[in-house]
């Protein structure tokens, strides 16, 4: 930029046409003290003269009337021509002068509040009339032209303009009114990327042509993955699905690690389950009535792990499980409102996140990933299967319970990064092999935790759960050699048939679901 | 829509303004056809003459001259009423009539070329000139009262446009008037995400109150990480950083795999390093002069794991390295350019997908990630580090060739998913323990896979890499005990000093990295 940052440019003339009328007192006392003049129309036209400013009326200062409800008032040339004259050029100053045009210095504009009706619900008319079609116009119009003229859209920025208008006694630098171009585009970007979400989502196009992705700034994080990424987190929309009650600033990954545990307990039947989570995997997930054994069971899956990870029940936290927590080292604990006494005990220590997870719906269809100069979109996997989506094919049938027991392995395994394998023994994880190139693998790291952390009694109910099918017979050998009597996993290798014929041989249950289930 | 989507709309009269003239002809015909008035400027009305058709000129229609190089012409409340009226509304009927306007019933308009001109690199003027006001204006408007109005914004539409002209004997129906009225705010919240992305990369505002991330449809994909879930994959910008030059499509797992291993031979010394991935984690990595050896070693490193894997080079492929790969059944074969000779080779096998990664340039700043209703966003880690950026901590020194070592071990680690531990000799991966909640546990994955396929001769020289710093002794103590004599890792711990202690007493190298690579 340069010399070009001292350029001050005069305001002599604004227009004000705003649909959120709030705070205009302090602007128009700043116009006010600097003798600019103000053009307006409607509802703010009436504001400002209620509020005793001066002011022109709109359709005076362009001769023709305001139509169609307010559809059409500003889009008239004297208007344009007054904000996209270059002042420097001097045809466009003979133009303007020749059609009795004036410059307009300023544009104060904010928009009909389309995204608050679409949250609102409000019906399709009224969707379609808070498209503002002269509000972005102006904006843009004076975006564009920002080496001349200043744009406000957002009462939030009235302060800073006032600022710099006392600072520069009625006028404006070229870099701050390219700041407010820029935050211009971003309003207008925003506004209409919520206009097309509507219609996209009303047809139910779901991969256009051209795709946008918009958010809001929930908040700068300290930094990403590592201390030196900066990191960010932004809201798809006004909703936040998450509360923090007490703790530390989140960090990256503890949101990465927060939104694996709700994805765990999601699956998990509601009112009594309990995931614990590290680097984005469960290391340890249990349903259980009573709240304070279905923690220890997710604990006891792999204690070592558990330290300094996540807790998350999905059900309300009561003071006897508080208790039990806070034995133990974690970075968050999270659940689905807290009483009264667990909040007391838990806010104690003062470094502990606890995130309230009441408003998590989980509702959200399509989740994306930028990969350098690509954009990976998908449907989320978050269906919930019951026991007709699952196929025994081995002599040996599961009871009801069984086959409950298998789908509870599954749905932990659909969580836990490919290649995956969870055994289990009745409703709780006891060994969980992750992010394995091979699957063969992580059936050893999964009997290799069982073997570290639990008491291997004769006769206990071993289960097992696979993401993907087995290639060859090697993974479900191994797993049935160490004891497991259950398995369910994804069909399709050529080598099914062999597997099959090895559970007969074995008398091992063997449960073949619809789906597969990589995740990375 | 039920009963709605019968009400059609003869169209009368249109207003054409296209910076984009291409395939005007067929359309005006069936605009003569039906007999439907044009009003056009410009450029555009002189093609629509020159093509010999008729037409009114925009400022005779509108008795107002146009100023400002085009700057001002369509923005008038004639056009604007015309376009936004309801004709069901008798108010709004009377108004048109007695401002003496007339229905607008049919929009063409496409804008300047403001994204090719940000990608031609075109200077700050002729860029920002190329901000359409009118444009966008006319296609919102028009597309806000898609009841009424017809709107074509993509030279892509005149086809269909006019079949359903031919279908509807001159009128259109209101589902192809809502389907065109999407399409329209698709392109202008896509043209207006492209003006935001300017302003915001020139200020530097990394993360903005409002974020817009936009991208162009690349190609459906036939389904996501799993057959049940449906994804589509699009690029930020015009650029496609990755060719296929043969083989089955890519898969979603495809492109996923394929980023990794870009982001892994990124990081390797140019024109010698190989990377071989499966499931998103480097399985084997290797750099070396002697191409056909790199990848020979970095197969060695996991044989069993690289099966359907991807082999990805950073140098171009030639005919002795592609019979090699050849004798492996591998998914994708990556390199920076392939000779004709192991082009004509690779292609033999129909399914082997072939990637020339030439044009892949890595240079992104931000990635993003969506989770429910929030996206993440953050600073890629693909930083190369040189060996200034390392800290030797042990009494036993390395020299520059054992400094260079370990920052191969060091730069591999950071791709594998965390928590990772990554054991090489010389410049290549011999063990990788990748994605534990334990870190111990990485270690002796990494170890285990050293032993499962490395002849453990005497006096080979091992060393190690970690992506966070060991909480504790044991996981280094783990790896010496297996024969590793020089470790590098991030610093952090409190137990730091201990682990210092240990590696002069063993008397292993010990180095500290100046960053955590965490990657999950």
């Amino acid at each position: 930029m340069g010399i070009k940052q001292n350029i001050m440019n005069k305001i002599r003339k604004a227009l004000i046409s705003v649909s959120n009328k709030k705070d205009l007192k302090p602007l128009l006392n700043a116009l006010s003290k600097y003798k600019i003049d103000i053009i307006s129309s409607g509802g703010t036209y009436k504001k400002i003269k209620r509020l005793g400013f001066e002011c022109i009326e709109l359709s005076k200062f362009t001769n023709t009337p305001e139509i169609l409800n307010g559809r059409v008032k500003t889009l008239h040339p004297k208007i344009y021509g007054g904000i996209l004259n270059k002042r420097q050029n001097k045809k466009h100053l003979r133009e303007i002068k020749k059609n009795n045009y004036e410059n307009i210095d300023l544009i104060v504009a904010n928009f009909y509040p389309f995204e608050d009706n679409l949250y609102k619900k409000a019906d399709h008319n009224k969707i379609i009339e808070n498209i503002d079609i002269g509000g972005p116009t102006m904006v843009r119009a004076a975006a564009k032209n920002y080496n001349d003229v200043v744009v406000i859209c957002n009462t939030n920025q009235y302060r800073r303009f006032i600022n710099e208008l006392e600072t520069n006694k009625g006028s404006t630098s070229l870099s701050f009114r390219e700041k407010l171009a820029e935050e211009a585009f971003m309003e207008t970007a925003y506004y209409e990327s919520n206009i097309f979400k509507y219609f996209n989502e009303k047809s139910e196009n779901i991969f256009p042509q051209k795709n946008i992705f918009s958010g809001k700034l929930i908040s700068q994080i300290r930094y990403g993955e590592n201390p030196h990424q900066k990191a960010a987190i932004y809201s798809k929309n006004h909703h936040q699905d998450i509360i923090q009650l007490s703790g530390k600033e989140l960090s990256y990954n503890n949101y990465n690690d927060l939104y694996s545990a709700l994805s765990t307990t999601q699956l998990l039947p509601n009112n009594k389950g309990v995931a614990i989570i590290k680097h984005a995997n469960p290391c340890g997930v249990s349903i259980n009535q009573n709240k304070v054994k279905s923690f220890k069971e997710a604990l006891e899956s792999d204690p070592i792990s558990a330290f300094g990870g996540i807790v998350s029940c999905n059900f309300k936290m009561n003071i006897n499980l508080a208790k039990e927590i806070n034995k133990t080292y974690f970075e968050i604990v999270m659940a689905k409102g807290f009483d009264t006494k667990s909040k007391i005990l838990l806010k104690k220590k003062k470094n502990l996140r606890i995130i309230d997870t009441s408003n998590f719906r989980g509702e959200n269809k399509f989740n994306f990933i930028s990969k350098y100069n690509s954009i990976l979109i998908q449907n989320v996997d978050n269906e919930n299967f019951s026991r007709k989506d699952f196929k025994v094919v081995s002599k040996r049938k599961p009871n009801i319970e069984t086959l409950n027991k298998l789908i509870f392995a599954f749905n932990v395994c659909r969580n836990v990064k490919s290649n995956a394998i969870v055994i289990t023994n009745n409703y709780k994880t006891i060994g969980i092999g992750s992010g394995q190139p091979s699957r063969l693998d992580s059936c050893q790291i999964a009997i290799n935790k069982m073997k570290k952390f639990q008491s291997l009694e004769k006769n206990k109910e071993l289960f097992a759960a696979s993401d993907a099918f087995f290639p060859f017979v090697d993974g479900i050998e191994k797993l049935v050699q160490s004891g497991v009597t259950a398995v369910v996993q994804p069909s399709g290798s050529k080598n099914d048939k062999e597997i099959i014929k090895f559970a007969n041989l074995t008398n091992t249950i063997l449960v073949f679901s619809k789906t597969r289930h990589f995740n990375h």
